[in-house]
């Protein structure tokens, strides 16, 4: 039997006891758990980007896999806990989008978590990252069944998230959706759906620039020169080689971007 | 039989490699423990937030944990090593305080840990993280006894921790503890002592601002204002809806409040 | 059967998915290995930097751990990926010198990685650590041979790390190499090349300041005041009890130093 594998996201920083406190109950519950951090520097409250680092890594996990994700500025309100079964692997947090990326384009079984059983009692009003929803990921690493969380939900969140606007017949407007340790702009431009960059002359342009190269490393380009580059993601990113494109352009998560492909 | 854990909390940081070689040293001497951080984030030198953290978290780890706290500006001087059973559970650490916060209202048993066979030969004068109490919180997980690790003592620090000061018939006076990951300032006054804010007007006055409401939720409260909540480590937090109360406050840790129950 | 140890060491901070993916992509190839993080807060594309975090973390790992080092500014070029082998343990990551100061003094077998049937397919330009490093060496945790996973080479990258130079019969110019967490200065003066500074009067000229002591222990030197310490790794240090003498001294990595014994 292969040991169960329990991934944590959250924005609850590493300073705290927080991270460390759910990893306690979670061990407490299912003791041959291995528990990955993915990170816990999401920035406070943005559950965009929490949404946005869960469904880029957990493709690279085995099926099974139970992930929780905690972005949760609802905390103790109405907003409730969910099971999400998608891809072969299991997903716990808020009802508040931050699981959506995962669950918007493909098949999946949503539930609301209402067996308390499953809970650390007493629930406290302001850290269900330790008293709901790590509990709850530990008796399913530890092979609670789905169905005894909670009831099939059809009514979670599925907030509409930014794609690329086509505004004329060559031309889109997508956007910045992350920005990465190196100061990569992560954009909304998917090369699944722009795959003409790579054949075709294209303009992107960005700030106060309009990039035409589409690098295929990093290291190939001149430093300090900002580039396109298909990311490991699939997007396409703004770089610069050993330098931040974030710094270079002064642009920022939701910076518009402007693509036209000849 | 359970595998053991161990859990860490330093104020070493990330950044270097000492967290990590002290991983090495527990795992050389105890393969088949799980290690947990804990934090490694505790501010350089500070004791008493160190002691704070481990205070907060050690309760949700299961019964024979080890927990190892390095926040030791006395390192290579006269202080001893000591090895604290308290509520179940084991604590490694220097006999400066950083312990205190866990044994100081409890029944427990404190050693001097001065079997060197349990050390990293040679000591070195400068990080008995590695050397001292890594390898003797790995061989303590690994099933050594307890009393083969020192003599009890009785001697060992019992600082007292700023308790609230009652300064009229229905006013305390209390302090900041800590400020969390997301500016929330813990006070030390605890809702077990102080439970009557619950059902009486109140007054808690910090900085320039007086505050007379206790949310239950951090999300009802309207965005920027800042109320008193009921923490999920017990203690009276001042927060603001998803903002720093810490920064809107411009209070820090030991700021002073008061507290006026009618 | 003790289980297989996996370190990561890397500049790819915690606030992206990057090391948690490389970590779902390890355990999905040796379910059972323990991986425990050196750091990720090597700062992006310093290279030296990765090189003596990891040659001072390695010694403390039990024999046949495999370290993975990935700070690697030319992803997808032409710089090679190499397998290690020094001290009994393997060392996995670009050949851009970041693993040379593992090899530069010991004996030692390298490789080319060539044999792609232990990457992650298909292998992208920009994340070699997910699909290059991560995978090969959980089948080298796994068990398999190195010698399967490419050719010995021996042109390998040596680069010439600054040693202290000689410029008077009794007099050196040294470096500083690394500043950890409290603002140690550690510098490439080596105890074992200097123990004559442990017995005879020395001064060791940095910044504007002149330092005739050597401390034992951080604690016994007055707050405030700069002196040097050997630390933990056998470097000469300058430190400054309770304070970041790198602050107080106003010195970075690569600062000269000299030393002169009397």
């Amino acid at each position: 039997m292969r040991k169960p594998i329990l991934t944590l996201t959250t924005d609850f920083g590493t300073k705290d006891h927080f991270a460390g406190v759910m990893k306690g109950v979670i061990l407490g519950i299912c003791p041959n758990v291995d528990i990955i951090d993915i990170t816990h520097e999401v920035d406070p409250f943005e559950i965009s980007e929490g949404a946005y680092v869960i469904a880029q890594a957990y493709r690279f996990f085995a099926p099974k896999t139970v992930h929780v994700v905690v972005v949760d500025p609802g905390v103790g309100s109405a907003r409730r806990p969910i099971l999400v079964e998608a891809g072969g692997q299991f997903f716990i947090g808020p009802d508040n989008g931050v699981l959506a990326m995962v669950y918007s384009k493909v098949a999946h079984k949503a539930r609301a978590i209402t067996n308390d059983k499953y809970f650390l009692q007493p629930v406290s009003r302001t850290f269900h990252g330790r008293d709901i929803f790590a509990p709850s990921a530990a008796h399913l690493a530890n092979g609670a069944r789905p169905s005894t969380f909670g009831k099939l939900i059809d009514d979670h969140l599925k907030p509409a998230f930014t794609e690329p606007q086509r505004i004329a017949k060559r031309v889109w407007v997508g956007t910045v959706l992350h920005i990465d340790r190196f100061g990569n702009l992560i954009t909304n431009l998917h090369i699944d759906s722009f795959s003409d960059v790579r054949v075709k002359p294209f303009e992107l342009a960005i700030g106060t620039q309009i990039l035409r190269r589409l690098g295929l490393t990093y290291a190939e380009i001149e430093p300090g020169q900002a580039f396109a580059i298909v990311g490991s993601s699939g997007y396409i990113e703004i770089a610069t080689n050993q330098a931040s494109a974030a710094r270079a352009l002064g642009c920022g998560v939701g910076a518009p971007c402007e693509l036209t492909i000849a």
